[in-house]
């Protein structure tokens, strides 16, 4: 499609909503990132994988990567709260097909995640309890930061951990060693976009990402979104 | 027992116990706060109530309260990780017995706990994701705060919230507009304690409260520590 297309069906689509959801659209746009990334590998329980989701979208995270090693993800609806419709999601999973030259590396889907995610610039923070070489208030937000969280039973894999630029650890003190898997992604992902907001850095989306979300978020805000786009496809004769 | 032999006692276990676990709970003593209260109000899941509880202690926190209108509270031991043991909680239930007046009021038990920490010199602060006076990074902390939460099922009691100073609410950026219960305890108490510890305010335990939770912890530190006492107590002639 022409990008004056894109802004067409954009106006298009758009002209169906409330004055009110496109002004909320707006507002969560000025507010949304991809300067943090979440990554969670081989979650397992749907609970936890939702939740996760939920918390990253709230705090204004637009990314979250999951690395799919040994388990599939899996959402549990009622506790994601429908985060994901909202977010882009960006699986990296085990079976990447016969192009793949590193068939029994069993963490393949991790290492392609980093070599993404370096592509993109960012930092890679691999979450661990018990060896740590930063601490949550300081990690540095000068460059794009991902977060990466691990299986509740087993922690991130060797390979998350040896991979990653760093090994981040939120202080406790209490006798109580760990948070929760949500908990800990909550914690982490609200303080960092907290520091965030406050800071010079470029966080913000632009423009043309905040075009591509518009046309994203409005598909998902109207009920039959599908009927409309063909509409004005067909009056464009981008379809007959 | 006289406060000599409280001492005398607490020499005793402790000489139970190795140095490396008498210097963890000194740590943790000295990071310890009561200027900082959870108030949990009818929470019905035994998993987020578990969750509430081990982020609380992880964070330093000495004081949950918990208020018991409807709901008996249920703790999930697999999720608390034991911290419940290294608390003080307070009970605040719906059948106080026959001496009180407002056997009435369904929520009797709210308005008792209420009362109990205004006594105690606390500011109550009731989390609502809808209406709100003071938003999170603006609660002031020069003076104890107490952070109530709701059932996830109907959010706080109208009493919880009208009987309350303020109402509080996270920040959120998205299109997902609440947080489950646990992440949402769990993000207060974090960055509440994070900055009331780079603050000037007198939020540390007295003597005699880390005197007195020295005794305990190192109770719950020993395996068979009645029988010790015990035997303490025999050699001082409190018991026969």
């Amino acid at each position: 499609m022409a990008e004056e297309d894109k802004d067409g069906l954009l106006t298009y689509l758009e002209s169906f909503l409330t004055e009110a959801r496109q002004a909320r659209i707006q507002e969560i746009l000025d507010m949304r990132t991809r300067w943090i990334t979440l990554v969670l590998e081989d979650l397992i329980d749907p609970h936890n994988a939702s939740a996760c989701l939920r918390s990253a979208e709230a705090c204004g995270l637009q990314d979250v990567h999951i690395i799919e090693n040994r388990h599939a993800f899996q959402v549990k609806t009622g506790v994601s709260m429908g985060s994901a419709h909202w977010l882009s999601i960006h699986k990296h999973s085990h079976s990447a097909g016969p192009e793949d030259a590193r068939p029994h590396n069993p963490f393949a889907a991790t290492t392609r995640c980093y070599e993404d995610l370096r592509a993109r610039g960012y930092t890679v923070l691999a979450t661990s309890p018990h060896e740590s070489s930063i601490s949550l208030p300081d990690v540095p937000l000068d460059k794009p930061v991902a977060i990466v969280f691990g299986s509740e039973k087993d922690g991130i894999s060797a390979t998350a951990r040896q991979e990653a630029d760093y090994s981040l650890k939120i202080p406790m003190h209490g006798f109580t060693e760990s948070f929760n898997i949500s908990v800990c992604a909550a914690i982490t992902v609200y303080d960092l976009m907290h520091r965030l907001r406050r800071s010079e850095f470029p966080w913000q989306l632009s423009a043309d990402e905040k075009r591509d979300l518009r046309l994203q978020w409005a598909r998902h805000s109207l009920k039959r979104s599908d009927l409309l786009e063909r509409q004005f496809l067909k009056e464009k004769r981008y379809i007959t």
